[in-house]
C-alpha cells in the first residue's frame, strides 16, 4: 500500500500508535502544536511545519520575500491556536544546489521581517542539499501557561462556535491562478473588479497574517474552551475539533465571514462563496468555542488585539455529528473532509470543492 | 551566484548576518544546538538535521529501520555535544505520495527504538508529500543548565584535546560501497576479513551510536571547557572548535583512534586509515578540549558513561593555526576542511581525502 492510498491522518494514526510518552509531555501528536512541561505551570509549545515548492508555493506567484514571510506564518499561526506567545525558530533549508543564493536572500528578508514583528528569534537550522524541490521546513517554539493553554479538546454542546477573520480568500486566488482565467483580455469594468479582487486575494494566499495576538487575548479571557486554526479548510478542521472534542457541531452557512474580493472571484467562476468559505484552505484564521455566557468578551478580545471574529454556528451533542444549516434554515449532514496532503489529485480536487 | 558556488558555512552567514535576537537567547546559531534560557539556571537547547534519500542514506545500503534511526541518531548527537539531555522530539516527513507505507512503518519502528533507548518522546511533527526524495527532518528539544553548558567557545591554549570512540569507519563503509570494490570475487582469505571489516564499517554507517551518556557525564566534571560532535570530518570540525574559541591546535595523527576494521578496509584501497580518520565524516563522536589538570577525570567520566576517550592532541595560541604532528613529530599546517554540503561533487571529493 502506498502513502497516497492510506492518506495523510490514517498514516499519522497508524506511524504513533502505542507511541511513547514522558511525564513532562502535557499534550503530545494531534494537536496544533505539543506542549512539553517546564515545571511551575510553564508549558513550552512546539510544532514544525513545511512548505514544499510546486505543493505549497509556486515561485511564479509568490515572490521570494512572500514564500519566507508564508513559511514562518503558517507556524505562527499553530502557536497563535494554543493562544501561546511564540519565541524561537529553527529553519531547516533543504535546496538544490544550483538554487541562486538572492533567492534565499529574498526568502530570509520576509522571514526575518515577520519575526521581527512578533519578537520570535531564529536561533539555528540546519542547511542540507537535496536533488527535489526546494523546502523550508521551520520549528517553533512558543510558551504559554497551564492556566491559559487552548487545545482542540475543551468544547462542550452549547458552546458557540466563532471564527476570527474571513475565509475563502487563499482558496479563490489559487483556484483563479491555477483555473481557467474567468475573463478574457479586453478590459472591461468587469476585468478590471476581477483584477483588484485577484490582487486581495492574492495577497490573502501568499502572506496570510497569523492571528497571534487575537490567540493570546482569547486565551486570557478564560471563555474560550477549544480552539484551533484553520489550514486544510473550515469543514475539515471542524472536524478535527469535534472529534478531539467529543461533540458536534452546527455551522451556519450564511453566517460565514467572507469578503467582497472572494465574493467577485467565486461568482467571476461561477462558485458559491459560501461553500468556498467551508470547504477551502489555507485561511489560516482561527476556529474556536466559547462558553454560552462569554460570547460578546471573546468578539471584544478579537477587536482590542486589532483583529475581527464572527459567530458561525454552536457544538451539539456528539451523536448529532457535523451539520450545516442552509440559509433556507434546512439542515443537512456536513462531511467534515479537508486538505489530505498525500491523497492523489482526483481525489482531492473532489474532497476540496 | 549559486548555492554550490558560495558552499554551506559562507552561506549561513550571509543569511544569518545581523540577526535579530531576544534577552532569553542564551546561544544562537553556530554551535550543535541553541541553549534558550528558561529561568532559574535552566536552558532549552534546540536543534534539527535532515536526512535526504540519495544524500544522506541510500535505501540499496540501509533499512529503513536503520534510516530511522540515523535520522534520529545525528540530532541526539547534537544535544550530547552540548552536554544536555535530550527529551522531545518533532518529526517532519517529506514524502513522495507514491512511497510504500511499509517504508514508514520500517523507519518509524528505527527511530521509536533509539528514542525508547534514550527516554526521548516524539511529541510531534509534520507530514508533506514532495515529488522530491524522501527527506526526514528532525527537531530535537533537550535540557540543561546553565552551569553545565558546554559550547564550541570555551578552549584556551595549553587544554587537551580528546575525542570519543573510534574514527573513520563510516567513511570508509561509504567509500567501499560507492568506489571500486576492493576484491574480486574468488573467496580468499583476505576477502573474508574485508567482508567481515565491511559489515562492522557499514553499522558504524548506518547505525552511528550517539554519545549522550558520555556528553551529560563529561558536562558533569566541570574540566570539559568545550565540545562538538563530528559530523563534517576531525578536521572540519575541529576547525569550528578553533575558530569559536579563538584557539590554535596540534592533532598527534598517531594518536588518532582507529579501530582493526577501519584498518582493513583502509589498506584494501590503498588509503592511510590515520588520514581516513582525520578528514572522513559521519563518525558523531565527541571532540572536546579539557583543562590540563583534567585529564584523567574526564577520560574516567568517559568510562564510566560505557565509553571511550582519548588524548588525541592540544589546543595552542591561535595565530599558531591549526598543525598537524606526522608520526616522525614533523609539524605540518592542518587545513580544516570538512565536508560542504552544498559544494559541487568535484570539489568535495577533493575536500574529503
Amino acid at each position: 500500500m502506498r502513502l497516497e492510498d492510506l492518506g495523510e491522518f490514517p498514516l499519522i494514526a497508524r506511524l504513533t500508535n502505542g507511541l511513547e510518552t514522558r511525564a513532562d509531555v502535557a499534550l503530545g501528536v494531534g494537536d496544533d502544536a505539543a506542549a512539553l512541561d517546564l515545571g511551575n505551570g510553564q508549558l513550552l509549545l512546539a510544532t514544525c511545519d513545511a512548505q514544499v515548492e510546486g505543493m505549497h508555493f509556486l515561485p511564479s506567484i509568490a515572490t521570494p520575500e512572500e514564500i519566507g514571510h508564508k513559511a514562518l506564518a503558517v507556524n505562527l499561526s499553530d502557536i497563535a491556536a494554543m493562544g501561546g506567545e511564540p519565541c524561537w525558530a529553527l529553519v531547516s533549508l533543504l535546496a538544490p544546489p544550483t538554487l541562486e543564493v538572492a533567492v534565499l536572500d529574498g526568502i530570509y528578508t520576509g522571514m526575518r521581517a515577520l519575526a521581527r514583528h512578533f519578537d520570535v528569534a531564529l536561533v539555528g537550522g540546519n542547511v542540507a542539499a537535496t536533488p527535489g524541490p526546494l523546502t523550508l521546513d521551520i520549528t517553533l517554539l512558543g510558551r504559554t501557561t497551564r492556566a491559559r493553554l487552548l487545545t482542540r479538546g475543551g468544547a462542550r454542546p452549547g458552546d458557540r462556535l466563532l471564527v476570527t477573520g474571513r475565509l475563502g480568500a487563499a482558496v479563490m486566488a489559487l483556484l483563479t491562478y491555477t483555473g481557467a482565467p474567468p475573463v478574457g483580455d479586453e478590459s472591461t469594468e468587469t476585468d478590471e473588479a476581477v483584477r483588484e479582487a485577484l490582487s486581495q486575494a492574492r495577497q490573502a494566499m501568499v502572506t496570510p497574517e497569523p492571528r497571534v495576538l487575537e490567540g493570546r487575548a482569547l486565551a486570557a479571557t478564560g471563555v474560550v474552551t477549544a480552539m484551533l486554526d484553520i489550514s486544510d479548510g473550515l469543514a475539515g478542521d471542524l472536524g478535527h475539533l469535534c472529534e478531539r472534542s467529543g461533540v458536534g457541531a452546527i455551522v451556519d452557512l450564511a453566517a460565514l465571514p467572507v469578503d467582497a474580493a472572494t465574493r467577485t472571484l467565486a461568482e467571476a467562476r461561477g462558485d458559491d462563496p459560501l461553500r468556498i468559505a467551508l470547504s477551502g484552505g489555507d485561511d489560516y484564521e482561527l476556529l474556536f468555542t466559547v462558553r454560552p455566557d462569554g460570547v460578546a468578551q471573546a468578539l471584544d478580545a478579537a477587536r482590542t488585539a486589532g483583529g475581527v471574529a464572527s459567530v458561525i454556528g454552536e457544538m451539539t451533542a456528539p451523536e448529532q455529528g457535523l451539520r450545516l444549516r442552509e440559509p433556507d434554515g434546512a439542515l443537512h449532514p456536513l462531511e467534515p473532509r479537508g486538505w489530505d496532503h498525500l491523497r492523489r489529485r482526483d481525489d482531492r480536487d473532489d474532497e476540496r470543492l
